[in-house]
Protein backbone atom coordinates (compact mmCIF):
# COMPACT_ATOMS: atom_id res chain seq x y z
CA UNK A 1 0.00 0.00 0.00
CA UNK A 2 1.03 3.27 -0.93
CA UNK A 3 -1.21 6.03 1.40
CA UNK A 4 -1.26 9.53 -0.26
CA UNK A 5 -2.54 11.94 1.21
CA UNK A 6 -3.83 14.85 -1.09
CA UNK A 7 -5.59 17.97 -0.36
CA UNK A 8 -8.12 19.17 -3.04
CA UNK A 9 -10.35 22.55 -3.73
CA UNK A 10 -13.62 22.49 -5.34
CA UNK A 11 -16.28 24.74 -6.27
CA UNK A 12 -19.43 22.72 -4.90
CA UNK A 13 -21.79 24.09 -6.82
CA UNK A 14 -22.57 21.54 -9.33
CA UNK A 15 -22.46 18.50 -7.36
CA UNK A 16 -24.32 17.11 -4.26
CA UNK A 17 -22.05 17.25 -2.31
CA UNK A 18 -18.77 15.17 -1.41
CA UNK A 19 -19.61 11.96 -0.45
CA UNK A 20 -20.95 9.25 -3.26
CA UNK A 21 -24.30 8.45 -2.70
CA UNK A 22 -24.06 4.80 -4.84
CA UNK A 23 -26.86 3.88 -6.93
CA UNK A 24 -28.31 7.30 -6.89
CA UNK A 25 -26.53 8.33 -10.14
CA UNK A 26 -26.44 12.04 -8.26
CA UNK A 27 -22.91 13.88 -9.34
CA UNK A 28 -20.55 14.17 -6.13
CA UNK A 29 -17.15 15.15 -5.18
CA UNK A 30 -16.08 11.82 -4.63
CA UNK A 31 -17.34 10.33 -7.44
CA UNK A 32 -15.54 12.21 -9.86
CA UNK A 33 -12.40 11.99 -7.80
CA UNK A 34 -12.60 8.43 -7.65
CA UNK A 35 -13.16 8.41 -11.21
CA UNK A 36 -10.31 10.54 -12.49
CA UNK A 37 -7.96 8.80 -10.35
CA UNK A 38 -9.53 5.30 -11.01
CA UNK A 39 -8.50 6.64 -14.51
CA UNK A 40 -4.95 7.29 -13.84
CA UNK A 41 -4.55 4.08 -11.61
CA UNK A 42 -5.92 2.48 -14.20
CA UNK A 43 -7.76 0.09 -11.53
CA UNK A 44 -10.39 0.84 -8.83
CA UNK A 45 -9.20 3.64 -6.25
CA UNK A 46 -11.14 4.64 -3.42
CA UNK A 47 -11.36 8.24 -1.85
CA UNK A 48 -11.44 9.01 1.92
CA UNK A 49 -12.50 12.92 2.47
CA UNK A 50 -11.46 14.62 5.72
CA UNK A 51 -15.01 16.52 5.47
CA UNK A 52 -18.60 15.23 4.10
CA UNK A 53 -19.66 18.99 2.93
CA UNK A 54 -23.13 19.49 1.65
CA UNK A 55 -24.38 19.81 -1.63
CA UNK A 56 -23.17 23.26 -2.70
CA UNK A 57 -20.39 23.67 -0.28
CA UNK A 58 -16.85 24.56 -1.24
CA UNK A 59 -13.77 23.57 -0.27
CA UNK A 60 -9.98 25.36 -0.71
CA UNK A 61 -8.46 22.87 1.76
CA UNK A 62 -10.23 19.01 1.62
CA UNK A 63 -8.36 16.41 2.57
CA UNK A 64 -8.31 12.91 0.97
CA UNK A 65 -6.28 9.71 1.34
CA UNK A 66 -6.13 6.75 -1.22
CA UNK A 67 -3.66 4.04 -2.01
CA UNK A 68 -1.63 4.25 -4.96
CA UNK A 69 -0.30 0.91 -4.77
CA UNK A 70 0.99 -0.39 -7.69
CA UNK A 71 0.36 2.82 -9.76
CA UNK A 72 4.08 3.87 -11.42
CA UNK A 73 3.98 7.79 -10.48
CA UNK A 74 6.42 9.92 -8.28
CA UNK A 75 4.20 11.14 -5.61
CA UNK A 76 4.39 14.97 -6.23
CA UNK A 77 3.31 14.64 -9.81
CA UNK A 78 -0.19 13.73 -8.92
CA UNK A 79 -1.26 16.85 -8.78
CA UNK A 80 -0.52 17.31 -12.54
CA UNK A 81 -1.74 14.40 -13.38
CA UNK A 82 -4.91 14.90 -11.65
CA UNK A 83 -5.30 18.02 -12.69
CA UNK A 84 -5.01 17.44 -16.43
CA UNK A 85 -8.52 15.08 -16.21
CA UNK A 86 -10.41 16.67 -13.39
CA UNK A 87 -13.37 19.12 -14.54
CA UNK A 88 -12.51 23.03 -13.83
CA UNK A 89 -14.56 22.87 -10.49
CA UNK A 90 -11.90 20.47 -8.92
CA UNK A 91 -7.93 20.68 -8.20
CA UNK A 92 -5.66 18.77 -6.88
CA UNK A 93 -3.39 21.05 -5.16
CA UNK A 94 -0.52 19.11 -3.66
CA UNK A 95 0.27 15.55 -2.69
CA UNK A 96 2.62 13.73 -0.48
CA UNK A 97 3.23 10.25 1.23
CA UNK A 98 1.45 9.20 4.67
CA UNK A 99 2.04 6.40 7.16
CA UNK A 100 -0.01 3.37 6.28
CA UNK A 101 -2.78 4.33 9.14
CA UNK A 102 -3.36 7.50 7.83
CA UNK A 103 -7.03 8.32 7.48
CA UNK A 104 -8.08 11.86 6.04
CA UNK A 105 -11.33 11.80 8.29
CA UNK A 106 -10.20 9.77 11.64
CA UNK A 107 -6.85 10.88 12.19
CA UNK A 108 -8.42 14.89 11.42
CA UNK A 109 -7.84 16.35 14.85
CA UNK A 110 -8.90 19.96 13.71
CA UNK A 111 -10.87 21.59 10.97
CA UNK A 112 -11.55 25.18 10.02
CA UNK A 113 -14.77 26.74 7.92
CA UNK A 114 -15.13 30.12 6.80
CA UNK A 115 -18.92 31.03 5.94
CA UNK A 116 -18.62 34.84 3.76
CA UNK A 117 -21.52 36.95 3.77
CA UNK A 118 -21.75 39.56 1.65
CA UNK A 119 -22.90 42.24 3.53
CA UNK A 120 -23.91 45.15 1.53
CA UNK A 121 -26.92 46.82 -0.49
CA UNK A 122 -26.04 46.16 -3.90
CA UNK A 123 -25.56 42.34 -5.17
CA UNK A 124 -22.48 40.98 -6.66
CA UNK A 125 -22.80 38.56 -9.29
CA UNK A 126 -19.45 36.81 -8.80
CA UNK A 127 -20.31 36.87 -5.23
CA UNK A 128 -23.16 34.89 -5.54
CA UNK A 129 -22.07 31.31 -5.80
CA UNK A 130 -19.80 31.90 -3.48
CA UNK A 131 -21.34 33.82 -0.31
CA UNK A 132 -24.49 34.90 0.93
CA UNK A 133 -25.67 38.26 0.02
CA UNK A 134 -27.60 39.83 3.16
CA UNK A 135 -28.34 43.42 2.81
CA UNK A 136 -29.43 44.13 6.01
CA UNK A 137 -27.58 45.70 9.19
CA UNK A 138 -25.54 43.54 11.61
CA UNK A 139 -24.36 44.31 14.51
CA UNK A 140 -20.60 42.95 14.40
CA UNK A 141 -20.23 43.58 18.42
CA UNK A 142 -22.80 41.53 19.24
CA UNK A 143 -22.16 38.49 16.86
CA UNK A 144 -18.17 38.66 18.26
CA UNK A 145 -20.26 38.61 22.06
CA UNK A 146 -22.43 35.65 20.93
CA UNK A 147 -19.87 34.06 19.19
CA UNK A 148 -17.35 34.06 22.24
CA UNK A 149 -20.06 32.03 24.38
CA UNK A 150 -19.60 29.18 21.80
CA UNK A 151 -16.30 28.31 21.93
CA UNK A 152 -14.85 25.55 24.06
CA UNK A 153 -16.58 22.41 24.31
CA UNK A 154 -20.61 22.13 24.49
CA UNK A 155 -22.80 19.45 23.59
CA UNK A 156 -23.98 20.88 20.59
CA UNK A 157 -27.10 19.51 19.55
CA UNK A 158 -29.11 22.56 19.13
CA UNK A 159 -26.87 23.54 16.66
CA UNK A 160 -27.00 19.79 13.98
CA UNK A 161 -29.85 19.10 11.62
CA UNK A 162 -32.80 17.72 13.28
CA UNK A 163 -33.04 13.77 12.61
CA UNK A 164 -29.18 13.14 12.34
CA UNK A 165 -28.30 10.29 15.01
CA UNK A 166 -24.70 10.99 16.06
CA UNK A 167 -23.28 9.01 19.57
CA UNK A 168 -22.41 12.25 21.04
CA UNK A 169 -23.08 15.76 20.11
CA UNK A 170 -20.27 17.10 22.00
CA UNK A 171 -17.62 19.05 19.99
CA UNK A 172 -14.78 21.13 20.49
CA UNK A 173 -14.93 24.79 19.10
CA UNK A 174 -10.97 26.27 19.49
CA UNK A 175 -12.12 29.28 17.72
CA UNK A 176 -14.52 31.38 16.11
CA UNK A 177 -12.83 34.64 13.87
CA UNK A 178 -15.47 37.38 12.83
CA UNK A 179 -13.64 39.78 10.18
CA UNK A 180 -15.83 42.75 9.19
CA UNK A 181 -16.51 44.42 5.97
CA UNK A 182 -19.01 44.55 3.30
CA UNK A 183 -17.96 41.16 3.40
CA UNK A 184 -17.97 39.34 6.55
CA UNK A 185 -15.92 36.49 7.07
CA UNK A 186 -16.48 33.97 10.16
CA UNK A 187 -14.12 31.30 10.60
CA UNK A 188 -14.79 28.42 12.59
CA UNK A 189 -12.17 26.11 14.01
CA UNK A 190 -12.59 23.39 15.84
CA UNK A 191 -12.12 19.70 16.31
CA UNK A 192 -15.11 18.28 14.65
CA UNK A 193 -18.65 19.55 13.37
CA UNK A 194 -21.84 17.75 13.51
CA UNK A 195 -24.30 17.87 10.27
CA UNK A 196 -25.02 21.39 9.11
CA UNK A 197 -23.54 22.76 12.89
CA UNK A 198 -21.39 25.65 10.69
CA UNK A 199 -24.42 26.50 8.63
CA UNK A 200 -26.79 26.52 11.90
CA UNK A 201 -24.43 28.83 13.81
CA UNK A 202 -24.46 31.20 11.36
CA UNK A 203 -27.96 31.41 10.89
CA UNK A 204 -28.23 32.12 14.92
CA UNK A 205 -25.26 34.54 14.83
CA UNK A 206 -27.21 36.40 12.13
CA UNK A 207 -30.41 36.67 14.06
CA UNK A 208 -28.00 37.72 16.85
CA UNK A 209 -26.67 40.58 14.82
CA UNK A 210 -29.91 41.42 13.94
CA UNK A 211 -30.70 42.34 17.52
CA UNK A 212 -33.43 39.46 17.75
CA UNK A 213 -31.80 38.19 20.83
CA UNK A 214 -28.98 39.30 22.72
CA UNK A 215 -25.71 37.51 22.26
CA UNK A 216 -26.10 35.42 25.95
CA UNK A 217 -29.09 34.06 24.28
CA UNK A 218 -26.75 31.51 22.97
CA UNK A 219 -26.07 30.16 25.70
CA UNK A 220 -29.77 29.42 26.66
CA UNK A 221 -30.28 27.65 22.80
CA UNK A 222 -26.75 25.83 23.60
CA UNK A 223 -28.46 24.24 27.22
CA UNK A 224 -31.68 23.94 25.66
CA UNK A 225 -30.39 20.66 23.44
CA UNK A 226 -33.00 22.28 21.21
CA UNK A 227 -32.66 22.47 17.01
CA UNK A 228 -35.80 24.50 17.05
CA UNK A 229 -34.29 27.75 19.41
CA UNK A 230 -31.23 28.21 17.25
CA UNK A 231 -31.50 30.04 14.00
CA UNK A 232 -32.40 29.06 10.29
CA UNK A 233 -29.63 27.23 8.49
CA UNK A 234 -27.73 29.45 6.38
CA UNK A 235 -27.76 28.82 2.68
CA UNK A 236 -24.78 26.34 1.79
CA UNK A 237 -22.98 28.61 -1.27
CA UNK A 238 -21.14 30.76 1.58
CA UNK A 239 -19.78 27.84 3.22
CA UNK A 240 -16.20 26.68 2.59
CA UNK A 241 -13.61 23.71 4.21
CA UNK A 242 -10.75 25.72 4.27
CA UNK A 243 -8.31 23.52 6.56
CA UNK A 244 -7.58 20.27 8.10
CA UNK A 245 -4.91 19.98 10.28
CA UNK A 246 -3.37 16.14 11.38
CA UNK A 247 -1.58 17.30 15.03
CA UNK A 248 -2.25 19.47 17.62
CA UNK A 249 -4.34 22.23 16.55
CA UNK A 250 -4.03 24.52 19.32
CA UNK B 1 -39.06 60.08 -22.39
CA UNK B 2 -37.20 59.10 -19.09
CA UNK B 3 -33.90 58.41 -19.95
CA UNK B 4 -32.20 56.05 -17.44
CA UNK B 5 -28.96 55.51 -17.45
CA UNK B 6 -27.96 52.26 -15.40
CA UNK B 7 -25.04 50.53 -14.57
CA UNK B 8 -25.07 46.27 -14.64
CA UNK B 9 -22.51 43.84 -13.75
CA UNK B 10 -22.74 40.26 -15.15
CA UNK B 11 -21.00 37.00 -14.71
CA UNK B 12 -21.42 36.12 -18.39
CA UNK B 13 -21.06 32.54 -18.28
CA UNK B 14 -24.24 31.41 -19.05
CA UNK B 15 -24.94 33.32 -21.65
CA UNK B 16 -24.49 33.82 -25.07
CA UNK B 17 -23.07 37.49 -25.08
CA UNK B 18 -24.74 40.84 -24.29
CA UNK B 19 -26.33 41.63 -27.41
CA UNK B 20 -29.72 39.72 -27.99
CA UNK B 21 -29.58 37.43 -31.05
CA UNK B 22 -34.04 37.45 -32.29
CA UNK B 23 -35.25 34.41 -33.11
CA UNK B 24 -32.39 32.25 -32.10
CA UNK B 25 -33.48 31.74 -28.53
CA UNK B 26 -30.33 31.74 -27.25
CA UNK B 27 -30.09 33.37 -23.63
CA UNK B 28 -28.47 37.19 -23.48
CA UNK B 29 -27.70 39.78 -21.13
CA UNK B 30 -29.72 42.22 -22.69
CA UNK B 31 -32.54 39.95 -23.40
CA UNK B 32 -32.81 39.05 -19.61
CA UNK B 33 -32.58 42.74 -18.95
CA UNK B 34 -35.40 43.61 -21.27
CA UNK B 35 -37.68 41.08 -19.73
CA UNK B 36 -37.22 42.11 -16.28
CA UNK B 37 -37.50 45.79 -16.77
CA UNK B 38 -40.59 44.99 -19.25
CA UNK B 39 -42.15 43.33 -16.17
CA UNK B 40 -41.10 46.15 -14.18
CA UNK B 41 -42.51 48.81 -16.30
CA UNK B 42 -45.42 46.36 -17.43
CA UNK B 43 -44.86 47.59 -21.32
CA UNK B 44 -41.89 46.75 -23.84
CA UNK B 45 -38.62 47.84 -22.43
CA UNK B 46 -35.83 48.18 -25.43
CA UNK B 47 -32.21 48.15 -23.91
CA UNK B 48 -29.10 49.66 -25.52
CA UNK B 49 -25.36 48.45 -23.86
CA UNK B 50 -22.47 50.14 -24.14
CA UNK B 51 -20.74 47.10 -25.25
CA UNK B 52 -21.76 44.24 -27.14
CA UNK B 53 -19.54 41.60 -25.07
CA UNK B 54 -19.25 38.10 -26.55
CA UNK B 55 -20.62 34.87 -25.05
CA UNK B 56 -18.66 34.65 -21.87
CA UNK B 57 -17.14 37.71 -21.32
CA UNK B 58 -18.34 39.13 -17.40
CA UNK B 59 -19.17 42.86 -16.95
CA UNK B 60 -18.29 44.58 -13.79
CA UNK B 61 -19.57 48.45 -15.24
CA UNK B 62 -21.21 47.98 -18.41
CA UNK B 63 -23.57 50.85 -18.73
CA UNK B 64 -27.05 50.60 -20.81
CA UNK B 65 -29.81 52.98 -21.52
CA UNK B 66 -33.82 52.88 -21.92
CA UNK B 67 -37.01 54.36 -21.18
CA UNK B 68 -38.72 54.59 -18.49
CA UNK B 69 -41.40 56.82 -19.45
CA UNK B 70 -45.08 55.91 -18.00
CA UNK B 71 -43.10 53.92 -15.18
CA UNK B 72 -43.76 55.50 -12.25
CA UNK B 73 -41.08 54.62 -10.25
CA UNK B 74 -38.05 56.80 -8.86
CA UNK B 75 -35.05 56.64 -10.77
CA UNK B 76 -32.77 55.84 -8.06
CA UNK B 77 -34.81 52.51 -6.87
CA UNK B 78 -34.91 51.08 -10.32
CA UNK B 79 -31.70 48.90 -9.22
CA UNK B 80 -33.65 47.96 -5.98
CA UNK B 81 -36.60 46.79 -8.06
CA UNK B 82 -34.81 45.20 -10.88
CA UNK B 83 -32.22 42.87 -8.41
CA UNK B 84 -35.97 41.72 -7.24
CA UNK B 85 -36.68 40.13 -10.37
CA UNK B 86 -32.99 39.88 -12.13
CA UNK B 87 -31.28 36.18 -11.95
CA UNK B 88 -27.89 36.14 -9.71
CA UNK B 89 -25.82 36.35 -12.16
CA UNK B 90 -26.74 39.41 -13.24
CA UNK B 91 -27.25 42.74 -10.74
CA UNK B 92 -28.38 46.47 -11.39
CA UNK B 93 -25.66 48.48 -9.64
CA UNK B 94 -26.68 52.03 -10.09
CA UNK B 95 -29.01 54.65 -11.97
CA UNK B 96 -29.72 58.19 -13.01
CA UNK B 97 -31.64 60.13 -14.93
CA UNK B 98 -29.61 61.50 -18.55
CA UNK B 99 -30.00 63.96 -21.25
CA UNK B 100 -32.71 62.76 -23.84
CA UNK B 101 -30.28 62.29 -26.39
CA UNK B 102 -28.02 60.02 -24.05
CA UNK B 103 -26.97 56.58 -26.03
CA UNK B 104 -25.43 53.84 -23.98
CA UNK B 105 -23.23 52.86 -26.94
CA UNK B 106 -22.94 56.23 -29.33
CA UNK B 107 -22.35 58.43 -26.55
CA UNK B 108 -19.64 56.44 -25.03
CA UNK B 109 -15.96 58.57 -24.92
CA UNK B 110 -13.76 55.14 -23.87
CA UNK B 111 -14.24 52.07 -22.34
CA UNK B 112 -11.99 50.20 -19.83
CA UNK B 113 -11.42 46.06 -20.31
CA UNK B 114 -9.87 44.09 -17.83
CA UNK B 115 -7.88 40.46 -18.85
CA UNK B 116 -7.34 37.93 -16.04
CA UNK B 117 -4.71 35.48 -16.19
CA UNK B 118 -4.45 32.87 -13.37
CA UNK B 119 -0.61 32.37 -13.79
CA UNK B 120 0.43 29.92 -11.50
CA UNK B 121 1.53 25.64 -11.79
CA UNK B 122 -1.72 25.05 -9.38
CA UNK B 123 -4.97 25.43 -10.90
CA UNK B 124 -7.99 27.53 -9.05
CA UNK B 125 -11.62 26.18 -9.09
CA UNK B 126 -12.82 29.74 -7.61
CA UNK B 127 -11.08 31.24 -10.79
CA UNK B 128 -11.64 28.80 -13.08
CA UNK B 129 -15.12 30.68 -14.60
CA UNK B 130 -13.30 34.42 -14.10
CA UNK B 131 -9.63 33.93 -15.18
CA UNK B 132 -7.30 32.04 -18.06
CA UNK B 133 -5.45 29.47 -16.86
CA UNK B 134 -2.22 29.84 -17.76
CA UNK B 135 0.49 27.62 -16.54
CA UNK B 136 4.00 29.14 -18.29
CA UNK B 137 6.38 31.47 -17.30
CA UNK B 138 5.64 35.18 -18.96
CA UNK B 139 8.40 38.01 -19.34
CA UNK B 140 6.72 40.81 -18.19
CA UNK B 141 9.06 43.32 -19.11
CA UNK B 142 8.80 42.38 -23.19
CA UNK B 143 4.85 41.92 -22.59
CA UNK B 144 4.76 45.98 -21.45
CA UNK B 145 7.74 46.61 -23.87
CA UNK B 146 4.90 45.03 -26.53
CA UNK B 147 1.98 46.73 -25.11
CA UNK B 148 3.80 50.50 -25.50
CA UNK B 149 4.05 50.07 -29.10
CA UNK B 150 0.10 49.62 -29.00
CA UNK B 151 -0.80 52.35 -27.69
CA UNK B 152 -1.85 55.17 -29.83
CA UNK B 153 -4.47 55.62 -32.52
CA UNK B 154 -3.47 52.62 -34.81
CA UNK B 155 -5.44 50.42 -37.34
CA UNK B 156 -6.05 47.26 -35.52
CA UNK B 157 -7.26 45.40 -38.27
CA UNK B 158 -4.90 42.58 -37.35
CA UNK B 159 -6.37 42.04 -34.20
CA UNK B 160 -9.95 41.93 -34.81
CA UNK B 161 -11.76 38.88 -35.60
CA UNK B 162 -11.45 37.54 -39.64
CA UNK B 163 -14.85 38.70 -41.71
CA UNK B 164 -15.86 41.11 -39.30
CA UNK B 165 -16.56 44.06 -41.98
CA UNK B 166 -16.42 47.44 -40.17
CA UNK B 167 -15.99 51.27 -41.87
CA UNK B 168 -12.78 51.60 -40.13
CA UNK B 169 -10.72 49.37 -38.29
CA UNK B 170 -8.54 53.20 -36.47
CA UNK B 171 -9.11 53.10 -32.60
CA UNK B 172 -7.36 54.83 -30.27
CA UNK B 173 -5.52 53.19 -27.31
CA UNK B 174 -5.47 55.61 -24.33
CA UNK B 175 -3.41 53.08 -21.71
CA UNK B 176 -2.29 49.27 -21.13
CA UNK B 177 -1.58 48.46 -18.04
CA UNK B 178 -0.34 45.02 -16.78
CA UNK B 179 -0.47 43.88 -13.18
CA UNK B 180 1.90 41.47 -12.58
CA UNK B 181 1.71 38.19 -9.95
CA UNK B 182 0.27 34.63 -9.34
CA UNK B 183 -2.62 36.89 -11.10
CA UNK B 184 -1.88 38.63 -13.50
CA UNK B 185 -4.61 41.49 -14.54
CA UNK B 186 -4.24 43.39 -17.99
CA UNK B 187 -6.30 46.85 -18.62
CA UNK B 188 -7.27 48.19 -21.53
CA UNK B 189 -9.08 51.56 -22.06
CA UNK B 190 -9.60 52.39 -25.33
CA UNK B 191 -12.01 54.76 -27.32
CA UNK B 192 -13.70 51.62 -28.74
CA UNK B 193 -12.58 48.05 -29.05
CA UNK B 194 -13.09 45.65 -32.89
CA UNK B 195 -14.59 42.64 -32.37
CA UNK B 196 -12.62 40.19 -30.51
CA UNK B 197 -9.61 42.82 -30.30
CA UNK B 198 -9.02 42.94 -26.49
CA UNK B 199 -8.88 38.91 -26.55
CA UNK B 200 -6.54 38.91 -29.98
CA UNK B 201 -4.46 41.85 -28.26
CA UNK B 202 -4.02 39.29 -25.11
CA UNK B 203 -3.31 36.27 -27.42
CA UNK B 204 -0.29 38.19 -29.05
CA UNK B 205 0.85 39.91 -25.68
CA UNK B 206 1.21 36.25 -24.31
CA UNK B 207 3.16 34.92 -27.39
CA UNK B 208 5.79 37.87 -26.59
CA UNK B 209 5.68 37.00 -22.77
CA UNK B 210 6.58 32.91 -24.06
CA UNK B 211 9.42 34.88 -25.90
CA UNK B 212 8.31 33.28 -29.15
CA UNK B 213 8.98 36.43 -30.50
CA UNK B 214 10.11 39.77 -29.43
CA UNK B 215 8.04 42.90 -28.53
CA UNK B 216 9.26 45.27 -31.36
CA UNK B 217 7.28 42.60 -33.61
CA UNK B 218 3.74 43.82 -32.59
CA UNK B 219 4.36 46.92 -34.74
CA UNK B 220 4.88 44.58 -37.67
CA UNK B 221 1.87 42.71 -37.21
CA UNK B 222 -0.16 46.31 -36.78
CA UNK B 223 1.30 47.42 -39.86
CA UNK B 224 0.52 44.56 -41.73
CA UNK B 225 -2.74 44.72 -40.96
CA UNK B 226 -2.57 40.92 -41.03
CA UNK B 227 -5.12 38.76 -38.63
CA UNK B 228 -2.84 35.89 -38.84
CA UNK B 229 0.07 37.35 -37.88
CA UNK B 230 -1.05 38.29 -34.15
CA UNK B 231 -2.00 35.72 -31.68
CA UNK B 232 -4.40 33.03 -30.88
CA UNK B 233 -8.13 34.62 -29.69
CA UNK B 234 -7.35 34.18 -25.62
CA UNK B 235 -10.82 32.54 -24.51
CA UNK B 236 -13.77 34.67 -23.01
CA UNK B 237 -13.84 33.85 -19.15
CA UNK B 238 -10.72 36.07 -18.90
CA UNK B 239 -11.92 39.41 -19.77
CA UNK B 240 -14.42 41.68 -18.22
CA UNK B 241 -16.19 45.27 -19.39
CA UNK B 242 -14.82 46.93 -16.12
CA UNK B 243 -15.96 50.83 -17.33
CA UNK B 244 -17.31 53.12 -19.53
CA UNK B 245 -16.91 56.99 -20.17
CA UNK B 246 -18.86 59.50 -21.39
CA UNK B 247 -16.50 62.16 -20.89
CA UNK B 248 -13.15 63.46 -21.42
CA UNK B 249 -11.02 60.14 -20.57
CA UNK B 250 -7.98 61.52 -20.87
Amino acid sequence: MRNIKLTVAYDGTSYHGFQEQRGTGLPTVQGVLEKCLSELAQRKVQVIGAGRTDAGVHARGQVINFDAGGWNIPTEKIPLAANGILPHDIAALNSREAPGDFHARFSATAKEYRYTIHNCRVPDPFLRRYSLFFPRQLDIGDMRRAAAYLIGEHDFSAFKAAGTPVKSAVRRLYDIRIEPGEIIQLFFRGNGFLYNMVRILVGTLLEVGLKKYPPQTVLEILSSGDRTGAGLTAPPQGLSLMKVWYDNPA
